[in-house]
């Protein structure tokens, strides 16, 4: 499997997203699938398809497809996500609960070991999921003991940076910011800032161009 | 300023991502900000910054770089973000309780104008923001009456794909949904889906390289 650094974040995005109808065709009992379908199901054009595809070796049969049980293991093994990564929540306001019982995250092997919040008066409470919420100053510990790998902020904007680097000084190495403000990177761990405005950027640019 | 519809996603979504480091840059007083600089704030290289803002005309200085100001201004037109977007949501569980409260949104002018929630039992109830949350049966004659342009799904997921056919019928023309299932595309209507485990995925990719 290929490993190469140049391979574009956007491919890796994209990697991804073609795993989602795959899932779908496979629980309906689809066998293959042809680059153009699985193109027109993500939304992208084939040879897109195809191209992402080639960084990582040779799927498919010319004429025929792509076995669908085939290929997405393939992705899973790509993106590293055919095993379990465990994290770690600090921000249990509506954001955090919001994404510790969204149930995307265990069906895709993302699964929260443990909560914090910075609220000393949320501190024991019970979540949906079973976890019972953890003070901050037990984070170092709790994150080596463990063995959490993602750290996921939900914490009030003027927390954010702040949680970030008590995570990165307790070993986190990647960092899920759904917090409203920009964690600044760091050297030692990787940052993916979610940012819902750039998805309405997006489609106020498409629908300023159908005025 | 160019239309042109073969301009990627990929260089809309960066060019959303390079307004946010120019905000905090235009607030601490910076006026002049080099390619090189901004590549490293948005962590791209330079070549894509320029070449991504080579869609859309001559901008800025060979050797000194871009003005703040003017750049932010060309790329809020660009998105045709330089005008409020009326939004309604639906859904007030935990995510849309979070996205009414996110700072960001009012911020870059989409504003949510109405509420709805499948369940009676929170229809009445009064939101941090001011809105009452409204009937789905209200739904059709507010969204013309209120001129909502962009309407966000937060609901269970097993409402999702109903309420996106109900905001269509009513003239819907843009939905960012946030509900963990994928809203099948319409032709008159476009949809973007956010999808936490795609960041997720990158970072796993990533960290999987690292091992």
């Amino acid at each position: 499997m290929s490993k190469d650094p140049k391979i574009p974040d956007a491919t890796i995005e994209r990697i991804s997203l073609y795993s989602r109808p795959l899932e779908l065709l496979l629980s309906g009992g689809t066998m293959v699938v042809s680059s153009e379908r699985l193109a027109e199901l993500c939304e992208v054009n084939p040879a897109q398809v195809r191209k992402d595809l080639s960084y990582f070796g040779e799927f498919g049969v010319r004429g025929i497809g792509y076995g669908v049980r085939d290929l997405l293991v393939e992705i899973k093994k790509i993106l590293v996500s055919d095993r379990e990564w465990r994290m770690a929540i600090v921000g249990l306001g509506n954001m955090g609960m919001a994404l510790v019982q969204h149930e995307n995250f265990n069906k895709r092997g993302y699964r929260f070991v443990v909560a914090f919040d910075p609220d000393p008066g949320k501190v024991g409470s019970e979540l949906p999921n079973g976890l019972v919420i953890r003070a901050l100053k037990e984070l170092p510990f709790l994150i080596e003991e463990l063995e959490v790998e993602v750290g996921v902020i939900a914490t009030q904007p003027g927390q954010a940076q702040t949680v970030a680097e008590i995570l990165i000084a307790a070993g986190i190495k990647a960092i899920l910011n759904c917090s409203p403000i920009q964690i600044r990177q760091q050297e030692s761990c990787l940052v993916e800032n979610v940012d819902f405005t750039v998805n309405l950027d997006n489609l106020a640019y498409h629908l300023g161009k159908k005025d």
